[in-house]
């Protein structure tokens, strides 16, 4: 498989000249004074290879990235009877519209809404401290990646929470519909924290591969979750992974993905690799515009798709 | 491969218990009268072999299946220049809801929302009469299926004609936004006669198989469509082809499929095979109820899943 | 009441530097071609004195003014069991979305907004034949304002017909929905042709003077409708008579009226008097600027408000 | 006008058998244990007579109808700037819907829906600590009725508080377009004050006297507000004062007014009277059954209608 790293370098070269397009995220401070030309992709095989390129090994905000693995944590907790309280439909809208919610008394599409995301964090809190939660979190990234240096990025939760009005507005609705059960400062102070989140595009790729190989980490020999379990998480990246681009995105891309406001996305391609891209420049529904079209390169000329 | 044979025996015979449940589509009296208990798999694999169970020969109402048809020969038609009239995103909403159409102008969200399709028999028309249209695209299920004896059942159509006022409101409103170019008479007269295409799961299977196949049919040897183009019917039929029970199909099921309200579902298992099953009884978002739930449990026992 | 003639005769000369303002009605050509120059101000007064200054001579297309007239006519025919098949809200919407329609099971929010004019229309032809029903219109216009020289201007009609796809599919819906019990041709027939009635500001003050005045026409001494009946279209006119600019109306004006979008208003002063207007540019909601400038002045300098 | 007692002595005895329609509102238990057997009717008149009856003198949670009030005391700070931030319309939706907010970027539709009139207690609020604007409001409303006996209920202000997450959302979601200024809490610690204003019929027929006397109160001669805007703020009350139950109330009574979840309406006839009703069964809309009822019958026996 050498020729992943002569791939990406290709189109890490391909794409540099587009580094202007898109628009950073600017609605904190610490988001926003992000370059716009930074880029890394990194993919882990199956096999334990990693190929990486750019800026593969900077941390950046995961940000919504980061639903993928509080979900992963909350069908661990309480199982399926997770779908009473979030729904498993793509929205048709905004990642943080709330009309939607008003329409269907409270309960979000699906966990990867602004909504969703919230409700599972709930869960995730499950009568915890907000701290002791936040810490299993970064436990489970940890652990996930194998790497004991990630860790929250302070400044960015505080920001977040500081200008987070509609998240409050999302979580106030559905507590008066009870689908959330604790205090809304609670629960929005670990989702603020679990956006937070700082990773490098390879340790995100390391933390995904559970999903790329049935449940277990093939290099820890971790298990994560059952097979059946990680195909269904798939199943959800594929259909509501990019909010109301989604549909676009399979279409191009064609691999289960899940993306965030920091430029990242994080991409499984079943029984052979997970891919992290990160390219802060954002197109309209907020997912990385390099990182999509890098993605697409990719799966075109490695011939990954789920679809044939 | 002898086994898919006993596995779909065994499923038959497992779910025939649950034949009564669901509501058969009662709009027009051809559908409602249909029984309920009619329930029948074909399966036809990438090498050509076929296997069949219960009433697979018979023929029925394939409705909405005959969208990814239609979607097929528009493609082929204009290319990827479709997409500047109808989108590739899910709904989040039910398959004739008329808002969104306000919403967006008077784009349809996907090809196979009713907008979407009707949009795309515009597109099919071309120019030419409705019954030339509607001729083509019988010889194109002919072709597809590779048997001449697939027909369209006229008494459905008329009925359909005669009661489709959700229909004319949505070609209306798209007419008043210039999405369809021709007479609104002239479109659904195709789009009613499309629908009321009568194909047994056999003949449904074996049209389908080009998708599971990079595009081209393995058994005729016929090219369809390039193999980029079956990928990306398959993602639209992954993320839209269950109107809004679309992410709850990609959960359970894991394929990408497509429903008809006739009771049918056509569902791809990519490099492998093609699926059709068939049994009226609806869920509420006009799905088959057991067809669903055979495709369930014929994907868990043949391990077959495009998410890992 | 000399000096309302001294009244418009100033506000007509201080509005026409504003003539070039407001975007004429531009969807069928006959109102296009109509110069925004055009005004013109008319005031019958209970006691029959008749004042007018500019256009006030001159037929203009009523449009929507002319759903009041329907309204009346349905209601003399089925009484308050018209209130089953049409609401008396305001919409919050647009005149022609068809959002809520969907949203309320197609029953339309209130008789002024176009799909409840088209219901009325419904109930007005009532197992007529169109052409019937469009000669009882006109004749009704004419017993009202006592001038036997009001028509239909076929050509407009003609026009809408040609171009009228959202009131199709406003149509359409209701038929669905079994709010509308004629063939969609039918009932647009009649419809298109009552909006194409053409009137002078004399006539159409002449004409709404009923509802000034108890019900009851005092200068031909005919009982239209009861005085209940009288002050409830009025209150209709007042909440919902301008569509989703009638609150802004209400504040700035402070009396029951309905517009049309070729410009014209009907405003009607309880117990004192009758005002048409017509002035063809229009704003966002499809009022008339000047016109509705014309009567927030007249009403304030002649102290007339329902309000106080 | 002695026959004015006899009016609503008659109308008192003939509704009083209706007292257990409707449902008393129940999201506090403060409402929830109000029996729904009270009823009272109070009448103040230009020439400063007061009639009553039933359980007129006893004080109930106005609730909305104080929005009325601090509507008065914004527009006197800020005057017609105050639109830019809250509109005029009708909403079409239910009163503490957030739909709109979201479709019309954070901009409440109107002063009487929960979200406009939480806008407007934030000009209120203005830059004073909370406990100020609240006492401020409290010595309005004594100002306005002539009586140092007007409290706010702290009990249900602390419920309201307890309980309010949808008024959280509305207000957050406001917040992040920047339509109020102030913390949130703070904001709705005042709201919810306003609304736990306890009142007898007597007391706000007072109170409301000035919007029937062109802004002055006749009685005891203060100005309040200026003749215009008299008119203006009833212009609001009748195309918004009932939420989306306004056109029904303006065709059924006639008359300009404000409803409260308490069970109370506040009704003005302009040039005549104020007047007040109580009665906590509420219909769908959350306004008092019986009270619509007794205002709709006394408006039809006195004659009482703004529309003729």
């Amino acid at each position: 498989m050498n020729n992943l790293q002569q791939l990406i370098d290709d189109i890490f070269g391909e794409l540099s000249s587009l580094h202007d397009e898109g628009k950073v995220a600017d609605y904190i401070p610490q988001l926003a004074k992000v370059p716009k030309s930074k880029f890394g992709i990194a993919i882990t095989t199956f096999e334990g290879e990693v190929f990486s390129v750019g800026d593969a090994q900077q941390a950046f905000s995961i940000q919504s990235i980061s639903k993928l693995f509080t979900l992963t944590l909350a069908l661990g907790k309480v199982g399926d009877g997770l779908w009473s309280r979030v729904g498993r439909e793509p929205s048709g809208n905004r990642f943080n519209s709330i009309i939607q919610l008003e329409q269907e008394n409270g309960k979000p599409r699906n966990p990867f809404v602004n909504a969703g995301a919230i409700a599972i964090t709930d869960v995730v809190l499950g009568g915890y401290e907000p701290k002791e939660a936040i810490a299993d979190i970064v436990r489970f990234m940890r652990y996930l990646s194998g790497d004991d240096n990630i860790v929250t990025d302070f400044e960015v939760a505080q920001s977040e929470q500081a200008t987070g009005h509609k998240n409050y507005a999302l979580a106030h609705f559905m507590r008066s519909h009870n689908v959330i059960k604790h205090e809304v400062d609670a629960v929005l102070g670990v989702y603020f924290h679990q956006c937070a989140l700082a990773m490098s595009c390879v340790q995100l790729a390391q933390a995904g591969l559970f999903l790329a190989a049935g449940g277990k980490n093939p290099i820890t020999g971790y298990n994560v979750v059952s097979p059946i379990r990680a195909r269904r998480i798939n199943s959800l990246m594929m259909t509501s992974g990019h909010y109301d681009g989604s549909g676009d995105f399979a279409f191009r891309v064609g691999l289960p993905a899940k993306s965030g406001v920091g430029g990242g996305i994080l991409a499984i391609v079943p029984k052979i690799a997970s891919i992290a891209v990160w390219s802060p420049g954002l197109d309209m529904n907020g997912n990385s515009l390099i990182g999509t079209k890098a993605l697409e390169m990719l799966a075109q000329r490695a011939d990954w798709s789920v679809f044939g």
